[in-house]
């Protein structure tokens, strides 16, 4: 769509620093574009999915858990890392997590938007999906074993009040209720 | 608003990995509230502003740069790290983002959001604006010297396109153009 001059940032020397069960760090010489040189720590993960999922009774379902970077309980639309093998059908790993984290299996899961949380240092590509026709499972998937959770549903107001709060703030939450705030609103003006 | 059981994940002992210029990485040896341990590996990072900026031919303002991790150009909305001194008013690290990265300075800077962009590994905050009442500035801020970077303003349409060709790709510029196309909505229906 929009012609690009080219902006690259040519790698001159990579330092590895890290090799973790779920992020690899490395800090890149680069040489930039305008002839000068610069360094870029850099994250690498293997990126995620989310759920934005409305029950029959329309409210979204969450999962509160602890985050320890953050040291504090939040409030979460349903999502996970990409195990390895999932990588090319993250619509199964949104139905994996969801199921696991809520018990809930959907009949669809319509691809909302894959999008980079942080490009500035991170390549974490998280999927976003919107489930629909959601069923309650009787014997759903385990949770995984180092994760402690409670599952949540809450209307549009009460989400919102939850943002208001501090109980929803991360960027992906926020995002599905913002998704769900146009959707009642396409909804009502006949557009969705 | 909700009462939550207590999930703490206590620190049995943090191992430092990295102190970057940018981020800090570290891998806690955590006890999970169901008697097990675990590992947590965690960035730490300072935060940063971003803007959502709508001109008054009611374009929004787009910046475009090569970003290493992801190794290509992206579209993104304008934003940036906040610096040392800034952490109590992010406002003004997204009045002088805004200024850097585009010369146009905003009247006034609504607070739309304050989100966690990756809470399972990070604690990056982005605090996300809303600029109004858009003027060229005849002398801006000078652009940072480790970042070369172009101006796009595109209609709602355009936007939305860019989303549809990978052009714009990130969580806070789709976030952005989903509060536009909810802003436009309202305003149709005289809610905004």
């Amino acid at each position: 769509m929009l012609e690009f001059k080219d902006f690259e940032e040519k790698t001159i020397q990579r330092n590895e620093i890290f090799h973790g069960k779920i992020i690899d760090v490395v800090v890149d010489d680069v040489s930039l574009p305008n002839g000068g040189t610069s360094k870029r720590e850099l994250v690498f993960h293997p990126g995620g999915v989310a759920v934005i999922a409305l029950t029959s009774e329309n409210k979204m379902l969450f999962v509160r858990q602890f985050r320890k970077p953050l040291e504090r309980v939040i409030l979460e639309i349903p999502a996970g890392k990409i195990d390895p093998g999932e990588g090319a059908r993250p619509d199964l790993t949104g139905a994996r997590e969801l199921e696991e984290e809520t018990g809930y299996r959907a009949k669809t899961l319509e691809h909302v938007s894959s999008m980079y949380l942080s490009p500035g240092f991170a390549n974490e590509l998280l999927h976003v999906y919107y489930a629909k026709e959601l069923e309650k499972v009787t014997n759903p998937l385990p949770q995984d074993e180092d994760e402690v959770l409670e599952v949540y549903e809450l209307t549009l107001e009460q989400a919102q009040a939850a943002i208001a709060d501090g109980t929803i703030c991360d960027a992906k939450t926020v995002f599905a209720i913002q998704f769900w705030e146009l959707l009642e609103l396409k909804r009502r003006n006949g557009l969705a």
